[in-house]
């Protein structure tokens, strides 16, 4: 437990471009302008270093991967250190010869590396080859004790998995964080969406209802790939839209879809506790009954 | 599976009063109402046949209990063979002496009893007392194969624990039912009323997103209890606002938050396939890491 009584979440909506070594550079920059602003959590989109190469099945690719710790990682902790701030990030993890791991640190505020999260659910779908690039994680659900506040990690394709998000919460987590790279194809935008963002949105306020925490996304912006709107590689237009939930689901702040920008939000750890005394599901839970969760279909 | 490309789903969304006959008399009307308007499934709230006594602690209350199969089953079934209608009902049940469930029932178009569902989540709050009148669930989640749809029932409560639309989502249901009572506290209302409102529909929308299927909250309306505002003996408005979510989380109807309706939906098989095909959360759950699901607090 933390004796702090709130503190602010900032996520940092931005776009990515060709080269890592400027998208790290505008991430620092967008960190400190955060940490000014009084943040003490600092959230950065899923793989920032990077343009969302899964749109492509291209081994050149691997190239883009680091080890964990690194020096994208040492970087940060340094800047981490220096400011006292929480920093969350997103990487590609080269783990070994032909593991490749989507993988999300934790940073305290003292600059140390708490840890490693590794994408456990993996999409592979038109322009999100994903699981040709990343071996699914092996270390579970996890949480970090912050200086802050208690994080659970999470990223991207969890969110849509409920069993995820309970998991980390039962864990103790009092916020969960899910670096995000999601976008609209050209060609299904207008007919789908409105209703691919919204059940985005939705579900992840779903998991702070059920499980009575904080729940942040944070997404990139811009078009990225080819922009033939009559083919499959049409590229994506990231949604951004990053957003804060409190542990009742209401949006505390949203961002746009088309800019880059700051999403901060006070979260006030009164909150935890208040919401789940009224709306007690934990204790409800019929755990005794939940065995075939393990099951694939019945 | 069904050969049908559709159903229509019709939720009588009603006031209860003191008189358990009129209650049933008045459901009955609304079931051949909705029959009249094309509905296949006809769905009824929680505890229709009675006022919500579960705002007191009072041992004659245990009167209003009814044995399954018994006088409301076997009238509702003989009005589904007459109609040619799968009904949805939620009953009181009397099992054994001190032994009692909140219990829902399926009724096949044929009129068959096709089995019970006992509620599992059993909440106990200010003016929802519920853990005094009933045992919990002891039959876990289940499925109903009928004449139009594979339906799962779950009742009120469960709404707000996504095991429960999961493990019945996997045993292939179609479709979830929510037959609920749910209101505001007149001194809760202006406060909280509308995220209270928000967060019970937004669950119920993540359970069709996470799992492709349809689902279906049918609530009462209606103040009852008494009318103090000052104390929690305020009574509760029921508030309404029964919906059906298609399986991407659209609502495609909802009724309001003060009046009896009935609140009908025409549900495309082939969008189960569509929506699951796009969306393949159901390829990629980690079966492998959600042992923990069945922990209290890690």
């Amino acid at each position: 437990m933390h004796d702090r009584q709130s503190f602010a979440l900032a996520l940092v909506q931005m776009s990515c471009g060709i080269d890592p070594a400027a998208n790290l550079d505008k991430a620092i920059d967008r960190i400190e302008e955060a940490a000014k602003a009084g943040a003490d959590v600092i959230c950065l989109p899923e793989l920032f270093r990077s343009q969302y190469f899964c749109q492509r099945v291209d081994p050149a690719n691997f190239e883009l991967a680091e080890s964990i710790p690194g020096r994208t990682t040492e970087r940060l902790q340094k800047i981490a250190k220096g400011l006292g701030k929480v920093i969350v990030a997103s990487l590609f993890e080269r783990r070994g010869p032909g593991i490749y791991h989507n993988t999300a640190v934790v940073i305290d505020a003292d600059g140390a590396l708490l840890g490693l999260y590794r994408k456990m659910h993996i999409p592979e779908d038109p322009l999100y080859f994903e699981k040709y690039y990343f071996t699914p994680g092996d270390l579970g659900f996890k949480t970090f004790d912050t200086r802050f506040v208690r994080i659970g990690v999470l990223v991207c394709w969890d969110q849509w998995f409920p069993e995820g998000a309970r998991l980390t919460a039962l864990q103790g987590a009092q916020l969960l964080v899910y670096p995000t790279a999601i976008g609209w194809h050209p060609r299904e935008k207008a007919e789908f969406g409105v209703s691919q963002h919204q059940a985005w949105e939705t579900i992840q306020r779903s998991h702070a209802i059920a499980n009575g925490v904080y729940v942040a996304a944070v997404n990139r912006v811009g078009h990225e790939g080819p922009a033939d709107e009559e083919s499959f590689i049409g590229g994506l237009e990231f949604w951004g839209g990053s957003f804060v939930s409190d542990p009742f689901g209401n949006v505390h702040s949203r961002g746009s879809h088309d800019r880059e920008e700051l999403v901060v939000s006070q979260c006030d750890m009164a909150k935890l506790d208040e919401i789940r005394r009224n709306w007690p599901f934990l204790r409800d839970r019929r755990i005794d009954a939940y065995g075939d969760i393990g099951k694939r279909y019945a």
